[in-house]
């Protein structure tokens, strides 16, 4: 393994230590339960929205957090959900009068920390909801989910349901604009390699030289096939065709675009599956309104792309255009 | 090679047709030289400020044209410099009565050129200034290069310089503050993995299963010593001695600390190693009053990363913390 990294069980600690150096002012590290927070939150007069997940996916979630974004992010180690008492404590820290919201990416283990830290919160008089995202239109069932995973457009969710808390929006408002979003978005990936998780020290999965995945999870899991390595025209197209047949693309429609690198592909790749997506939609007489390339949601140092597609109304592409700020800097 | 690429020969210019769909209201394209330049330039108000160098170090520089940042920027072919025809090309097309200025990473091919450019363009008439950036501690000359090699640290100078010539500066100001910021500024890497560059499809050098190169240049070039693989705190710990020792880091002195992933390696472990970096130079009495972590200048997909570090003073402070725009969308 050749990675930046001390001790594995350190990993995530140490990744979380130097998020909140690079940022004294603006967030707040709770070692104890992993927690990244704003350092402005809980706020009486606004809903608290706050994501878990497995590490590993980064800048998901802990990189998200901050204005008209996440108000806190508590991830667990590489990979696996945070455990149940690390998400009532980031729930009993960051509950406000207006109520908690939870986004939650549909994965088995996920799911049950946050019900059950969601009936130990309501318990104590906290008032919480749960969103789930499942945009990975792939397979239906997959190695550690039932019905579909939640991937990178988990990224659209997060950003409107931000949006619209920032601007005072009451929970049940949230919980709708989120399922919105959620029912508006679609994700396909593809590996062109495995990613290896720090503790492992071994790639999580075998591809043969000229082998992908097509279809794969951003933990792995196995897509729908294995192939042969194809040209980008062929691969991005073959994506392409699968979220516009399953959200059912047609002329005229407005869409968000978004083309997320799993961690190991460069920019300068991720762009030229930009154009090709692109080109494919917009012959197909769609309109792309809002583009997004790069590194959302990650899968460790996998090479690989996902594709997602958003179709936008009037609602989502405020939201999606509404300012934000968050630790990642590019200039 | 598992890329997403089609005929590798058009790498580049189907990278850039990605990016120019991706922003078609801020940037055009114009395929006859490569050329990347802010739809509102040239303005008669403003200087001019242009980077070339190789692809495969992107964001640098295409994805960095912008408001505050660069005006333009006209590749090469990966890893090669642009044609001094497409150089003049670019000078010609964004002439401004108050000059151009060109960035340059000091590489002999780079230089080459520019210089060759410069001077075709005076002869025409239009007023041109250079500044050679040289950032990068690891050797005194290199497999490319006579002096030392222009590195991640370039993004100081062309934030800088972007900013003032935002706000209006002379050519004359521009050199300034661009040499003062390249003066100020130190950078060290190290490379876990070579990278592939898709016209040659294998490897650009061979590194065993434990072993990195100390130093490297974001070509590839060879550093200060090959090494077995060591633990993060090492690594970093290493490079932090060797920038803070060359600029010579004292008590009291305020840094910009800035951790560049070369382009295969997940943020995560950027922000652990931003932590040790932070840490060790806090230790020796520094403040480090901005920070940035994340791609800034990468080479291809290798695995790695560079440690840079400006000296602060109030000038350059806010030139840094100026409004900026780039293609890059993180929200």
């Amino acid at each position: 393994m050749k990675k930046f990294v001390n001790d594995p069980k350190d990993f995530v600690a140490e990744m979380l230590q130097g998020l909140a150096l690079a940022n004294p002012d603006t967030l707040v590290y709770v070692p104890e339960c992993n927690l990244i927070h704003r350092a402005d939150a809980p706020r009486a007069d606004r809903v608290s929205v706050i994501q878990g997940s497995g590490s590993g996916h980064e800048p998901a979630h802990v990189l998200t957090v901050g204005p008209g974004m996440l108000t806190a992010a508590c991830p667990g180690d590489v990979f696996a959900a945070p455990p149940v008492d690390y998400v009532i404590e980031t729930i009993r820290r960051l509950a406000s009068p207006r109520g908690v919201l939870l986004l939650v990416n549909n994965y088995t283990g996920d799911r049950m920390a946050f019900e059950m830290a969601q009936e130990l919160a309501e318990a104590e008089g906290i008032e919480v909801r749960t969103l789930f995202v499942d945009d990975d239109v792939a397979v239906q069932d997959s190695l550690y989910t039932v019905g579909r995973r939640g991937v990178a457009g988990n990224f659209f969710v997060m950003k409107a349901v931000g949006a619209a808390a920032e601007a005072g929006a009451s929970l049940d408002e949230l919980v709708r604009i989120g399922e919105k979003v959620n029912a508006a978005t679609r994700t396909m990936g593809v590996a062109l390699t495995a990613c290896t998780p720090p503790a492992k020290g071994t790639p999580l999965f075998e591809l043969g030289d000229d082998e992908i995945e097509f279809g794969v999870g951003i933990h792995g899991e196995p897509g729908r096939e294995r192939r042969v390595i194809a040209s980008a025209d062929e691969l991005v197209g073959d994506l392409v065709a699968a979220v516009a047949t399953d959200l059912a693309v047609t002329a005229g429609d407005r869409f968000a675009l978004m083309i997320n690198g799993l961690g190991g592909t460069p920019i300068s790749e991720l762009y030229l599956a930009y154009g090709i997506a692109h080109r494919l939609l917009t012959n197909r007489g769609a309109a792309i309104a809002r583009s997004y390339v790069g590194e959302y949601c990650t899968s460790l140092d996998m090479a690989g792309l996902s594709v997602t597609i958003v179709r936008l109304d009037h609602e989502i592409t405020e939201l999606l255009a509404a300012p934000a700020e968050i630790a990642v800097r590019v200039f």
